[in-house]
């Protein structure tokens, strides 16, 4: 046969898991979506319908709950790399040679209550009662390949809007251009990022504070985005990508996904009223979609286009 | 001809509005999504193919963008309620019998970035920099025909756990029930309420605070989740319900939608490990339904079972 | 108390249930949703706390599943019936006073492959082999209450389109109003619709063949759609509906829910092209949204307004 | 500065375009959502806010529909040829040094109704009404980089379902394996396929039937999936990507995306009943996901896992 198996994987998908400590009367949950995807030596079960090398899917699910109870889930990456590790190291005959890992996770909040105790009026927290927040999805892959540990982080859905502080102008003119400049226009966007860690897996090496680092890079993201007197969505996305490489040694790399939620100005004149930048129309479709990588010098950037 | 035309109504759906108030360098902004359903003398319109009564979809979508400069939007139940009184007041040969008005409220809270003009570490809101609160929608609905305003607030996607104090046992066993008795279980929902104001728009009557009220029901409903020990779904839904009349006397009905978000416990004991009320799988489909009102005695519930 | 509980009922919602006849080498199959909601006397497990009357919506589910095996599925209607009267005849006590049974049936087609047998090119159909029709889902809704069973089934997601034959002038001018005059437009729309059948489950009466009446109100629905000269939405909504009343003596009435899915003409004149009705813009929000009931003379309308 | 802008792209983004032929009663319509990605020169408008070298998303989409009248849409796949070489050979100054076009295709059948004019029962397609075909959506990728065309086709959410032939077993069996041998299994999965065309756009080369291949692409693979006795979806998967390459000449490389929508089999043992594979729970999540490349022997395969 002249077709040859080219690249292949396979695992469980979307294992929804949610872990609790109950060490003390003040609870802790993760709440994770946790996707598995094994590469090795699986031409058999492709060609000649012998599963002899085949790791179940239903397995690899089996090991994130398992994993959750033995070895706890103090961060999404943390959880990843020895998910990752253990498939690849302790499958029999050395089968899987690359493992990845893909969580999602989502935040929760304590409900707080009077605090009926105190003299004064304050709030306590419940300490087994929580609400979703609803805001973004951190999220994070792990790659081992059985010598380095890959660790990509990020979130998604975090919707920001500048009310102004925006232009847009100067740009080439076409035969199809029609589009106005703009001197002082809202500015939208849903980031989705991803930054890649200098982390390597190497033996000697500590793992980062991933939970205190992703509370940075969102800061600064967010400090970028919300100071950046911006003359197109480009420039503040690489003001975002740039304010991160500058403030967390840790990462090499940063891509952001740029949705330009787009708010037009409702046209009020045939009311005899005037719209002084004061009343939008936000729409959903079409969206300009802006993409950008921003690295160190000397690194490879590895984060894929998508 | 035997056949006779019902309920009908027609408007403009999901008016995806943002207002922006630029008064000082901190601004304000309203983000809704108004939609508008008329009913009246439209027989002519589905029967002959006389547009003469009808008041196309597009002027009563026109009108919303209009009302937000002319009246501005001091809250989705206040701008709701012009404009139910606007269709059917002011519409011409009185065609519109009356008017309802639903509106989708997004939140927005402001980015702060830290406070450099500070001797000590603080932070500072940007005056026009927002980051989406991606938690619950507000959700309104006003009724005006003619004679009465009718409104109907309330929420959306309001996702809570309780990690204990949730039981279930007692219950019928017939020849289908499998279900094992839980002295300890997850309780976690998304949280749908509707909840009908007393107000009725007679002209010697104020309307309530309804930024202020909407922040309190919620509130209560959420301390009345967390402070309930629970042996059912519904007995948390109640106490919801009766927490919000007890304390908000500006509400005479609440009605809730509580989806069982099911969390079950994941058997580890293949894997010689005991799962202590640590490790649950959360399930997307099936999940239990639980709906009920709580309304004041005297008061005729009108909240509708969708 | 001065407070009352009102209107509640509960039940396991959304069993994704796939039931396989392989009683020959040409399998059937249903793929059905079915929702169970119950009311009854259910004030205990709401105000005390006492489940001693909660037939548990776990047990509603297993119900479902069982009831496939030992009654089968001919049609979703039947299927409902059956489950409706056995929630409310057979649980003890009688504390299920009536049930109502929702259920989305999803369509699959057969896989068919070149039928190598015959002389001629033909195909022939693999027993065993679907593929999903992703076009409209079918829905029915029964309730029983001890006494009379009421059938409202449907559609939804049905999307069509009239490229031609569709006007909209001659409407109110008022001063929001800025819609200009169409005389030829797109039409197109996502159909909801639902329907009552006069059945009434009487012991002596039969029930409708309900696969035959769903195919042929679907039918009459597109060709009423597909021949009416439409001068609004409305009146298009009037004509599927009285089609379907004017052919199908088992129904009594029909509720249409009809969005306006804008196609708005793209102006090209600043490329000097003329738009000759060619070249489309497919909008997402806003949109008209037009529902409407049409009904036998001396039927009560009871299909209620979502 | 330290830091390196990398790869980076913009365009508008889901631009929804209706085309619609009238040159006899019997229009014809073509429903895309295109995509426009452009890389190149674009350093500036990321660092010094200078948009010289930007051409606006807003151009992009214009552009779009444009074309759509002066060029026509006869295939996805030669209106985004079309365009994306515009944008790379037309934009001033050579700018654009690669263009990305991504293509959805939504597929309407037409309304039939009873042909009155024939002397036997018949049916006539209305010449202006359609019904969307609600199944598989139809895609493509066209990229441009001023020298070669490359053209990656595909389809996603084409849902398929084996009632039997399918088995699983003999696989690795270690510490966290519970799942039992299946020897008769529901096999059924949504299939997202993407393959590589060996057209490469040079002057001589003509361009494929590119709709012809589509449908044949699609058979094959329905075809393989209905005809293959599976002890794996890796084996399925297998079976549909060689297929194709065996039967269709123009295809270089074909990648399957195939989640196993799982179907377990309920234990109904609890009520006395047997479940002989007939009453199955369709589970959402988690579900198994099998990703694979088949391509011809010698070629580089450039589909990217996603």
């Amino acid at each position: 046969m002249a077709h040859v198996l080219g690249q292949n994987q396979y695992g469980k998908a979307e294992n929804r898991i949610v872990r609790v400590y109950r060490d003390s009367t003040r609870h802790e949950i993760k709440d994770l979506n946790v996707s598995v995807a094994l590469q090795g030596e699986f031409e058999d079960v492709h060609l000649t319908g012998s599963n002899a090398n085949c790791l179940p899917t239903d397995t690899t699910k089996n090991t994130v709950f398992a994993f959750a109870k033995e070895h706890g889930i103090e961060s999404a990456e943390a959880f990843g790399i020895t998910l990752a590790r253990h498939f690849v190291d302790n499958t029999e005959r050395g089968v899987v040679h690359s493992a990845r890992i893909r969580i999602e996770e989502y935040t929760w909040n304590r409900i707080k209550t009077p605090d009926n105790t105190s003299r004064f009026i304050g709030s306590e927290e419940v300490g087994h009662s929580f609400v979703r927040d609803g805001g973004e999805t951190r999220t994070t892959e792990i790659v081992y390949d059985g010598e380095t540990v890959q660790v990509i982080s990020g979130l998604k859905d975090l919707v920001v809007m500048n009310t102004t502080n925006s232009e847009f102008w100067g740009y080439i003119k076409d035969k199809y251009t029609t589009l106005q400049e703009a001197y002082d226009r809202i500015l939208a966007t849903q980031v989705t990022a991803r930054w890649k860690y200098s982390y390597s897996g190497r033996e000697d090496e500590a793992q980062p504070n991933w939970n205190r680092s992703y509370q940075h890079v969102r800061r600064h993201m967010l400090e970028a985005f919300a100071e950046t007197y911006s003359y197109s969505l480009q420039q503040t996305l690489h003001a975002m990508g740039t304010r991160v490489l500058n403030n967390r040694a840790e990462v090499d790399e940063v891509r952001l996904e740029l949705p330009n939620k787009h708010h037009f100005l409702v046209d009020l004149s045939p009311f005899d009223l005037k719209n002084e930048n004061e009343v939008y129309y936000a729409a959903d479709r079409m969206y300009g979609l802006i993409e950008g990588t921003v690295h160190r010098d000397g690194v490879t950037p590895v984060i894929p286009v998508v």
